[in-house]
């Protein structure tokens, strides 16, 4: 397999727009990468992109009037695991030859799909979440779990909200650029005891683009293109298998198959980005990447190592909490992200001297399994 | 790149069955292709799904309680190309030695899907769609075209219903097993002149699948599996760019790649499945297919050379005019079909001696575009 680079990433401002339609959130992120990237439309070979909801050739719909035409498009879903999945595929098609250079763009328009006032999973498949089991109930469960096992408190989980948030702050790009202390988080709207509304990722319209290269090629175009070196994606077994609902298997298998791909392992990141819906499931993947032992996730947080400045930033960019969660944009978005960081482009919120960082991604609650998908990214300047 | 067979196919019964979730339907066709292969679920260590309405985490779905879990799993949507994608994507990760063996799945519930009782393209985005350019006035434009120019008649039109009706009374999986006349045909009701019911592919609910392997560890299993020889993928230029409404250039291009990589050219092919979804759109793709010369297609129906037993037979399923047009599962469920005529097992509608077969799929209408997708692939005993 040939190496390959990041030589492009571009975002959507992300918030609600319930006026603007996916597409053009898509052209928003496209042209961004291509700018980025100093590339012209001519010059993208493959396309993947990734969307949830009214999904109708997504890829070819954004494209066509950015000018990218007549090349292979492929459309993925893969619940909030989409982007990592459209980005893989990407990866894949150039590590293995079939093309030099191609995009993965990933775009949800949350306020105009059919959810948009529903609660997810809303399939007539699901009997779990028909009956009640929805995501909320799911992280709520967890979270007792967390308070019970190893003595996490709710000022804990919320201190995960207020650093996410004041990283939102350092952002641009993020949906919610404000402030929020313990006491506020905790006194938001309870959702589902105990994750209070401010604990709870919002509702967001939005879109990222990656331009990957082979890095022979793409010394053409950047004297430091950023290296993809680890690269996995799995589905989860049945969580009946699970000793303990609070150490999911598999985010650390796929984590391994990432970190072994990488020849790295947790204590060579700098910076991660990863999926917290809500704020105590931060906690729990920093235990599944290997940021900390099993249990020692609240010490984690009590110790401010993952604030922007400390031992090992998680979510700078403010994560799906304050940033937002456009489902399949997220994926994307967080790699553009780490890139930012390894190129030293990510103004206040930089992580100084990163040099290999993580991006992850977790989705598809379906009745039985763990999850529906995991997908991790590694990368390294 | 390694060589890659198929090694099981199955399908569900195709027709209107609001009752079923796609979850079951794909759970029928998953199992049926497992056992068709000899294969039990711990072998499949890759699967792709297609599936384009409700898609949530749809292979996670299908497989869970096949006991398929744990494994890489993506889910595209290409629209009518989706199944091609889904086995393209499976093809890719096999030939690229990522995986042994993989299974491609195509799904949809169009009964039970937003668009039910719609019309496609039904997307926001679609100004024209929204402007009253749907799917069959789209090729009532190109019918009437293909009357003007080639001199074509709405009998031959009718006839093609007829052929594609007849072989789906050979099928025991189609919607439609009834024979019609040519009068019957024009006398259905007029939908978009000249495009009578009886032209159109009906709304379907049904999913296929099959299971891929490389060649060497197909062995194993099957003295014979049918090789993949060709793969072709393509999304459409601007439309406006035909200088010829009847001569789509994504047709000829895709097919152009997949006849190269297969070292085959159209008068090697013995059997065909592609895209009917409305009877004149059989002819136009005879044409970019290279079957017969430009122009030529009203010939190729009149000397019944498409017809089960005719020189090239085309859609001996029944198509998607009789079969039924479930859309992400058509891909796969053509392919399917042609793996049997190379097998020597399609029953009264086999192909003599067949050795090469195609299986064309073409789809997602955006305004501007020539289409969303055109998926090729050319297998071969």
């Amino acid at each position: 397999m040939r190496e390959v680079g990041v030589v492009g990433v571009g975002q959507s401002t992300f918030g609600k727009a319930p006026q603007r339609t996916a597409v053009e959130l898509g052209q928003e992120a496209v042209v961004a990468a291509l700018k980025d990237a100093g590339l012209s439309p001519s010059d993208i070979q493959v396309a993947y992109a990734s969307r949830m909801y009214d999904c109708w050739v997504t890829a070819q719909c954004i494209l066509k009037e950015v000018g990218v035409r007549g090349i292979e498009m492929v459309n993925v879903e893969n619940a909030c695991a989409g982007g990592a999945t459209a980005f893989r595929g990407v990866w894949k098609e150039i590590a293995d030859d079939h093309y030099d250079v191609g995009i993965a763009i990933g775009v949800e328009s949350m306020t105009t799909s059919p959810i948009a006032h529903r609660l997810i999973p809303p399939t007539m498949d699901d009997l779990d979440g028909q009956l009640g089991l929805t995501m909320p109930g799911i992280f709520a469960i967890l979270a007792r779990r967390q308070m019970e096992q190893y003595g996490t408190t709710v000022e804990d989980f919320a201190q995960i909200s207020v650093k996410n948030h004041h990283h939102g702050c350092l952002n641009p790009f993020a949906q919610y650029r404000k402030e929020f202390t313990v006491e506020e988080i905790l006194n938001s709207r309870m959702i589902c005891d105990p994750i209070t509304l401010l604990q709870c990722c919002p509702n967001t319209d939005g879109a990222a683009a990656a331009i990957l290269c082979s890095t022979d090629v793409a010394r053409r175009y950047t004297t430091k293109p950023i290296r993809v070196i680890g690269s996995a994606l799995l589905s989860g077994d049945y969580g009946y298998l699970m000793q303990d609902i609070t150490v999911s298997p598999l985010g650390s298998k796929t984590a391994k198959m990432a970190y072994e791909m990488a020849g790295v392992g947790p204590e060579d990141i700098d910076v991660v980005e990863l999926h917290d819906a809500f704020a105590n499931e931060e906690m729990l993947r920093y235990e599944e990447l290997g940021l900390c032992q099993p249990g020692e996730g609240t010490r984690l947080i009590r110790e401010r190592a993952t604030w922007v400045g400390g031992r090992i930033p998680v979510n700078p960019s403010g994560g799906l909490l304050a940033l937002g969660h456009p489902l399949s944009a997220s994926g994307v978005r967080n790699i553009a992200e780490i890139v930012l960081h390894l190129r030293g482009q990510a103004g206040e919120r930089q992580t100084p001297n990163a040099k290999v960082g993580l991006a992850h991604m977790l989705g598809g609650s379906v009745a039985g399994l763990e999850a529906g998908a995991c997908g991790i990214h590694i990368l390294a300047r």
